[in-house]
């Protein structure tokens, strides 16, 4: 770590600093320059406590050197991690695509969206049984009767089933049913529940916040694997700007970007980055170029009537379209689909 | 609501439209121009499904005319809501100063911490005993034996206690320690947490996520009093901008505005807002010149060496020369203090 | 457009609006429900300055119906625009990349960039020669020298010249030299310039601001086109987030969603986008993927020795790599390039 | 300046790094850990070229240590700068009010707002005679006929006059007019403007761009002051932000930081701040309460009939009410008012 001094700091400030860190077995390079001194730092930080030293008189900042997530970085873990689910591989050059509707409604409504993103292509559905509403008048999600339902759909279509655990407490019933343990990006930093689905031998899809920068969302992945749990799959949905045309603004940089500081597979969420179904297709195509190892889509056999989402929704008619193009553009990059 | 059709929407879509919201119940005024078709629409929009009706053909967007929180807002709740705190009132048109340490770092630290704000004029005593904390490596709290230590701390000094709640699992246990709940940015969307913390009957203390609109933020606080806890605080602590100079973007304008949408109290918590301790001073006169009913300020005994947000806690002494200018300025706005 | 009277408006107050209205030569349809009052007025809203109506008394908030954009508008305009420069065609569903480095440094370098671009496949030449810097001790450009030396490469390689305006003063001897004229993103809603460029007869590409909306870019482009000036090429060029990592936020989502509001060309900027040369690959196919009409890609034949943007900038290694991955998409998206 | 190398960066690439900066005369200290080097490098960093080292080979970031301003920062010019507008003072202590209306409409509009603001206690007059709009269709401004307006109300009241210059084109003729020249947010990187303003001798408000860091902001004063203009007076109106309800975000975190990183005065526009009139006079009791130097109020005679910004101004009512809570105010906080 750099610790850079106030402009003219004085001799006995700098040298609480150095005692300090010595203290904490830190090796230590100081650099006095005319203005500013500087102390370059070398040990564990965790032995110091957060951010104590920038509340120390003299100090100006504190910079780190070493990125503060470990098991996630892909310095020390240069080979791609592969995620797998049953027979499938995500994270390993193929494309895997996660469709299905907002939320489980019925039946009905489900086993027929499972069929129809099936017949397209789709390989894991999408559903979920709890649903974070912003407002508590709206639909909560069928729960365990839509776990069921889900489970039903996987036994008819072969489909593997990623649906979200919003809770602690309902973890244990939702790990019954699920294939991959969805964490929405609502709860990316609820740590009880990161803690607490680090210890169950399931897939994680980890949705980055959309007031998350990459390095909180690799953080929150970090107590996964900190926790025990090395199948977590990063997804990027969109983040909050001030544009309000889109429902998010879908930050496509985190691909390559997440790709390259970590070794975990990275998909995208294009439904919820831009909100309309109109534009959905057009940004699942750019997530796959930019090198997304999966899509999550939502899709429902009547959006019109669906229970939420249903503005960004594609019908099964224009999901098998979009297949068909991801199908050509996956192909020229040479991934499996 | 009112729903705008597109350009040149077809009769056949406009007629869809006004069915639908018929059979749901809903009155209908139609207003055809030359280039749009409006159409106002009064009824209960819960019948309705969440956004379902802009999936619909033809339809450009949907304006919502009225207000989604109802319990929270001041329309149909004119006079403030004035929440009691043992002997104290928040909300009453005096203002209320929370002080104490990030974290219960152990007896000492915080009876001290504890005499300290007291002295200086503070009436209940701020203190984590669960931390959200960005890394799996950080300080994670004290847990119970921070809650007791807390409690020791009110027995001596008579202040009450606000501390974070992280979990519904644990709930019950911060429960039987705090005066006031209090949940965290992190946590304002966590639905769970929400319904679980309304069922309690003590205070909360409701923080605005980094991330949340105003309206967001009401609406998390809707949830509260949906559940039967009426007694809810707002907190306004900084929200997420490009800025990097300051930890976040204390948002001031949420205190005027949140008290003209809603009936609840609106506190500040100058010190994540800003998260360097030399600004925390002008920036708690400047939220009790907006009109704030009360502050949330992180006091440390030493905030050099503090295991959390050391760099914007205020020293004993730098907290007692606040609370002298806050004094003066409380008086000249008519505010006990 | 819709007026959104205040819960329990008075009588006085919405006949105020309507009288006010119906005197600029709206026609009204009045709505008044049990709690609100809506007011549909169809009608020429520039007649009634700016946004007065929101100051009257009783009005909650005023809704536009109508996109502010006329001439920009695709409503009113399907066929997309193509934009002629020499014999190329933007926006006729090719794909053209404008290529070369931040600024003009000396001949020698922009030459080589030039031969070098050219041999990889660009059809356009981009560097500065007036070059807006945040600090002002930085390399400002070669002004007048610099326009020589583009020159210079042009008549060379064929290349057709797009280069930054900054002012109006200047803009006559930038127009001289440049085949398009850039406007930069700080200089989006510089208004005296969009009036000065609208008279120019040479095509603009536009930058979007980092700050601005898709409609406010979109209204800016509005200006030059009410000027006069219909050959509007719109760039998206990232805007602010909180994210740090990269140096802007690309939003990707704004190539569809301008294609579909407005007929106007829509190239990518993943250069100054994402700011890190090892992702703008990456971000280039995902430009190209999600339907933009071309590129500007920096690329300077020694990055580490450039005088801006150097890390941003691809070598032209890099360059006609990904100019070849470029070809296979483009290809397989039945766009010519 | 700090280099942080690769993690295992070859001695090549550290070597190629150093030999560089000791070319360019840096003095160098080296400090190899086990993962990363580190290199200190302290000199003149404007012989380097931009940021130029970043795209060498190896290089992981570059972290300044100084800060980029230097004519504007506080360090070197301890002392606050105090900018005298006739006979008043703007940094000395005191706080002086600029009110008046968006624009000037006509005269008589303009001499009643004059007339209206200068009984309740302003010292400065603003009103915008050239207008920048988002929409080409709106009310632009009047011009110089404005300018004369503004000139007579000046004569007549003694107040001063603040009012906007938008190109360099015009600046001689606005320079003729007014006290304090405005620059807007829209053009505070406008560097050709910034260059010629810095030739006049007149102080200079610069509005703070609502995309635009503290430091850019500073960096916008540097051009003013580097061009020979020390008369240069900070203005704070609010940043974007997710926030819709108000028209920006009003940051008056930067009011003390501002007048910590630099000597010169701050003052704050509640009105483009926040957006709505009924909360203007709580942001600008808290805008000096966080120590600003002066606020920047709009005030019309009649904002329902206004041709601009309606919704955010004061009735001249209003005004005084708040006129008199703001001497309270300084009152109590040892300012003169």
């Amino acid at each position: 770590m750099i610790v850079i001094m106030n402009y003219r700091a004085t001799d006995e400030e700098i040298d609480a600093v150095v005692k300090r860190l010595e203290k904490n077995e830190f090796k230590i390079h100081l650099s006095r320059g005319v203005e500013r001194t500087i102390i370059g730092a070398v040990g564990d930080k965790t032995r110091l406590g957060d951010s104590a030293l920038e509340a120390m008189p003299g100090v100006e900042k504190v910079v780190p050197v070493l990125q503060p997530y470990k098991l996630v970085n892909r310095l020390f873990h240069p080979d791609a991690t592969v995620v797998k689910v049953g027979s499938l591989e995500i994270g390993g050059g193929g494309v895997q695509v996660m469709a299905g509707p907002c939320a489980v409604e019925n039946r009905e409504q489900l086993l027929t969206a499972a069929r129809q993103v099936k017949e397209a292509g789709a390989t894991i559905l999408r559903g979920g049984a709890f649903k974070p509403r912003t407002s508590p008048y709206a639909f909560q999600g069928l729960e365990e009767e839509g776990l069921k339902i889900l489970a039903e759909a996987r036994a008819e279509t072969g489909l593997y089933i990623v649906t979200e655990v919003m809770d602690a407490g309902t973890l244990p019933l939702v790990a019954e049913y699920a294939d991959i343990l969805q964490i929405g990006a609502r709860n990316m930093q609820n740590f009880f529940l990161l803690r607490e689905v680090a210890k169950v031998n399931k897939p994680v899809l980890l949705k980055r916040s959309s007031a998350a920068t990459i390095e909180e969302w690799l953080m929150a992945a970090e107590y996964l694997m900190a926790g025990g749990n090395y199948n977590v799959i990063l997804c990027e949905r969109g983040i909050r700007s001030f544009e309000t045309y889109t429902r998010n603004t879908l930050d496509l940089s985190a691909v390559p970007v997440a790709k390259h500081l970590s070794h975990l597979p990275v998909v995208v969420d294009p439904s919820h980055g831009i909100g309309k179904w109109r534009f959905v297709a057009p940004m699942a195509m750019a997530a796959l170029a930019a090198g997304a190892d999966g899509l999550l889509v939502e899709v429902h056999p009547n959006p019109a009537e669906a229970l939420c989402d249903g503005p960004q929704s594609l019908t099964p008619e224009n999901f098998t379209l979009m297949m068909a193009e991801l199908k050509k553009l996956a192909a020229v990059m040479g991934r499996s689909m």
